[in-house]
C-alpha cells in the first residue's frame, strides 16, 4: 500500500527518511522547511517533490504528515501547519510526547520515532533502524505500521512515557558508550598510541554484550574486585579530576551491580 | 617457525591461547595449574600436552614459558619456576610491568598481552586479537613478533607504562561501555521493554565510531546542549541516584568536551 507523504524539516532524519520512503514506493509530495533552500537540498534528491516554506497544506494531496524537526520546533509546525482532511500528523522525536500535536488541526496524530543514529553522510538502511510507533487512533497505527514494515524496519508500539525511558536507555547505550570509546581515543592519543589496537577488543565486547547480554559479557578490574588496580588506573587518571570521577562512580556502580 | 610452548595457568586465556597456538602449528608441551584437574581440562583439548602441577621444568622442551594467571599469582609463578638454559618467560597481563618477571630464572623475560575480552564459551579468532609485546631483548622480542604473527593476530610493540594506559583505555571501551548497555538493558527491563529495539541503534552507533572517530560520532541530548531533554532524562533516574549521577556526569564530561 503506497501513501502520498509530506515531510516537515530538512535535518538529517528527514534527509534520511525522505530517501527511504521515496524508494519504498510512496510519493514524497512536499518537503517544508522555513529556509527554501534547505528543503530543497532534500527535494533535489527526490523524484518529483515539491520544496516550499510555507505550512498552509490545504491544497496538498498529501495523507501522512512526517515532523522532522528539533524537539523546540515541533510544537510550533504542529500549531501553525494547516492540514487538508482526514490526515495524519506524526512527529519523529524520541523525547516529545503524543500530547504536542493536540493543537494541530490534524484528524488523526500519532508517534513515528525511528530510534537511530543519523548522520547526512553516511548510509543507513531501514533495516537496521526501529521504529517505536504511537497513536489512539486504530486505523493510524495500522498505516503506521504498513509505513514501517515498507522501509523492511523492525517496528514496535511503544507508549509516550515508555518512549521516553527508550529515549534515556538509548542515551545510555549509544551516546554515552560513543563518549566512553572517545575517551578511550583521548588516552590512547595522549600516550601516542595506536587507537587501531582497541577496535578489535570494542568489537567482540559489543557482540559479546548483545549476545549473551551485558550482565554475562561483563570483565574487568571492577567485576573481579581487583582493587590494586582500580586504584592504579585512577591514580594514573588524577591528570584530569573529572576522568578519575568517572572511572570511580562506574567502577562502583559495576561493583554494586554484583 | 615453531615453538615448544608451555603455558601456565588454566584462565580463559590458558585456554583459549593454548589451542590457537597448537592450531597455528606450536607444539605446547606442558600446561600448569596449581590445581592439577584444571590443567588436565585444558590438555584434554590438545594434541599430546602434559598437565602438571609442579614448577620444575628443568626437563622441559619448551623455549617459551607462557604465564596466564590472575595478575596477583604472577609473582609466585616467576619465582618459583625452574627453566631450562635459554628459556623466554613472558606474562600476559596488561597492567603487570615487565619488571615483576626479573626475579626469575628466565634468562629472557618479555610481555605476551592479548588484548581481548576472553570467555571459556565462546570462540575466538586470534586474527580478531591485538597483541602487545615487550622485552628489553631484541631477539626476545622478535621471537615474540613471530609467535603473534603466527597466530595471524595484529601485534604492537608498547612498553610497560604505555601498556597500562591502553589498559585504562580498554576499561572505558570495552567493560565500561559493556556495563553502560547493561544500565539500558535494566532501564529496558524496568519498564518491560523489548531490549532488540536498542540494538541496531548501539550496533550502527559503535560502527560509525570506529570508523569516523567518537568526536564526529557523537550525537545526543548533552551534545545538541538540549537542557531540557538532560533535565527530563535526569528526572526519570531519581528512582536510583547513582544512575542519576553517571547519567549527569556523563552528560557533563560531554558537554564539556565541546
Amino acid at each position: 500500500m503506497k501513501f502520498d507523504i509530506a515531510i516537515l524539516g530538512s535535518g538529517n532524519v528527514a534527509w534520511h527518511l525522505s530517501a527511504a520512503l521515496e524508494t519504498a514506493g510512496h510519493e514524497i509530495t512536499e518537503v517544508y522547511s522555513r529556509n527554501l533552500d534547505h528543503a530543497k537540498r532534500i527535494t533535489g534528491r527526490l523524484y518529483a517533490t515539491e520544496a516550499t516554506d510555507e505550512l498552509d497544506f490545504s491544497e496538498s494531496k498529501a495523507r501522512v504528515f512526517i515532523i522532522a524537526v528539533a524537539d523546540q520546533a515541533i510544537a510550533d509546525v504542529a500549531d501553525g501547519i494547516i492540514l487538508p482532511e482526514n490526515s495524519i500528523l506524526v512527529h519523529t522525536s524520541g523525547s516529545m510526547p503524543l500530547e504536542i500535536l493536540e493543537y494541530s488541526s490534524a484528524s488523526y496524530t500519532g508517534i513515528f520515532y525511528p530510534l537511530q543514529t543519523f548522520s547526512k553522510n553516511r548510509d543507513l538502511d531501514f533495516a537496521d533502524v526501529s521504529i517505536l510507533l504511537e497513536s489512539e487512533d486504530q486505523e493510524t497505527l495500522k498505516i503506521l505500521k504498513k509505513l514501517a514494515a515498507s522501509l523492511t524496519s523492525p517496528y514496535y508500539t511503544v507508549k509516550s512515557k515508555d518512549r521516553k525511558a527508550v529515549h534515556v536507555a538509548a542515551v545510555f547505550a549509544s551516546n554515552f558508550t560513543n563518549h566512553l570509546i572517545g575517551i578511550a581515543e583521548a588516552i590512547m592519543n595522549r600516550q601516542g598510541l595506536d587507537m587501531e589496537m582497541l577496535k578489535p577488543l570494542i568489537i567482540e565486547q559489543i557482540s559479546k554484550c548483545l549476545q549473551i547480554g551485558a550482565r554475562a559479557a561483563q570483565t574487568g578490574p571492577a567485576l573481579r574486585e581487583d582493587f590494586p588496580t582500580l586504584e592504579a588506573h585512577h591514580q594514573f587518571l588524577t591528570y584530569n579530576e573529572q576522568l578519575a570521577e568517572i572511572y570511580r562512580l562506574i567502577s562502583q556502580d559495576i561493583l554494586d551491580a554484583n
